[in-house]
């Protein structure tokens, strides 16, 4: 039997699956609703101050399961990739200000105009390598996620597990993985890099594959309304000694977003205990 | 240099570019045009009634590519894979009725209401098996196509050309695959797997990945308007040993659906002499 107040303390709820809410209502509402971790896009810390938000944080004693996100390394040219760089930099000590536990990193996709997949695949294996001296330095672990296939051209040319353990072979420590289930979930090697992950995995996030999805990046589904066998992955992923959140991010332009905040982290709260 | 004359009688037009056509006009369409393969998908063949469509055809001196498509193995229950079968035993016979050089299949989905994804993949597998011997003994190739990985819980769980591969080791003579730059261009393994694929390539489709992609069935591009690197694909597929004809799928609901079906033919064969 699953200890179900023991699990909800492992419920981390992403800004992103509550939108229109600033981090102080985040903050406010998962107080409210007895959750004890948030997982916030850069936007809403910025928009708060990066010192006033690591304060309000603490303050209200929640664990950040990951910062979102740094990444999209591929640029048509050397300004454009250090610009990128200058940018992951920041958002490392972004993670670091709010006692973040890692930085999810998406790799960005190919250049504008660009056919040239390996070239992009090779500037995202650059720019990590590039980044991680000052996440060493700064004591903040890298979370590599590998997205959905169908994000390849414009947002994240690393787009199975496989290529993201390669990076980690490749790069050493300081990188990790972030694992989303919608992106991962439809891979027939999936058991197998779970396991060649091991504790590469950082940071592990749910929702919903669902069926018809309308939209390749805004229609995804609140966990149990879709075909993604939650339980079943999720055992895989604790079996490799994983004990940290399961961070809810839903990005809903049709639903989720369009319902009160405070309802959706209910019906996330239940959703966790129920199919996550 | 290329020969370009050589070159057009590589082209094959794919019935669903022209879907407003039936099988007399995409006959007559490629004959006007110089075009001298087809693939039809069974809807119009069927509506034209068999035996005649392979009168039509033959008379014309068109090649057949390939026959779209059958499959969709997983099913609820024994009926439901026992009446797939079937299907598949009546297209097979219809890919011999108009000489095909081989019947395309496509793995379908998760049964309605499963998430069991390697159940699936097992029904995917016991289906082919049991269509392959009345496919030998029709002396009619099967070909597996692996479908975009966004598709995995509706319409194609085998995702991944290595997958594909796996099923050719598993299930021996009869079995090739359906190449199609579409659904596999982003995989970073697809060098390695289209090299591991050799002769079982027996036919080859492209069409062109658009940024934005606006739905994940019917947003196709046409060669040259999209991301996909369809000169490199096309050279890892020849040394193979590859020397069939390029197929040009497009999907496209709101765009080249649209148009005059002789305008676009007359633009495949541009597109195929310029970008495929």
């Amino acid at each position: 039997m699953r200890d179900l107040s023991h699990d909800l303390g492992l419920l981390a709820i992403n800004s992103a699956t509550v939108k229109a809410w600033s981090l102080e209502q985040l903050v406010e509402g998962c107080a409210r609703a007895g959750i004890s971790a948030i997982a916030p896009w850069r936007d809403i810390v910025q928009a708060h101050g990066i010192d006033k938000a690591g304060k309000l944080i603490r303050d209200a004693r929640l664990d950040v399961s990951c910062l979102c996100r740094g990444g999209m390394f591929p640029a048509s040219d050397e300004a454009g990739r250090h610009a990128a760089l200058d940018d992951n930099k920041r958002a490392v000590d972004e993670a670091v200000a709010i006692g973040a536990r890692c930085l999810v990193l998406i790799a960005g996709g190919l250049p504008k105009g660009s056919k040239d997949l390996a070239g992009a695949h090779a500037q995202v294996r650059d720019g990590i390598a590039a980044l991680l001296p000052h996440a060493r330095a700064a004591n903040m672990p890298l979370a590599i996620e590998p997205l959905h296939p169908m994000t390849a051209a414009d947002r994240a040319c690393v787009n199975t597990l496989a290529h993201a353990n390669d990076l980690c072979d490749e790069l050493g420590q300081g990188l990790g993985i972030a694992l989303d289930v919608y992106h991962v979930w439809w891979d027939p090697d999936l058991p197998r890099q779970i396991a060649r992950a091991g504790k590469r995995i950082i940071t592990y996030h749910v929702c919903d594959w669902l069926v018809p999805t309308r939209d390749l990046v805004f229609d995804r589904g609140m966990p149990g309304d879709g075909v993604i066998d939650l339980r079943a992955i999720r055992a895989m992923v604790e079996a490799t000694g994983y004990a940290g959140h399961c961070d809810v991010e839903i990005f809903s332009a049709q639903d989720w977003w369009k319902r009160d905040p405070a309802e959706v982290l209910q019906i996330c709260v239940e959703r966790h205990q129920s199919v996550v």
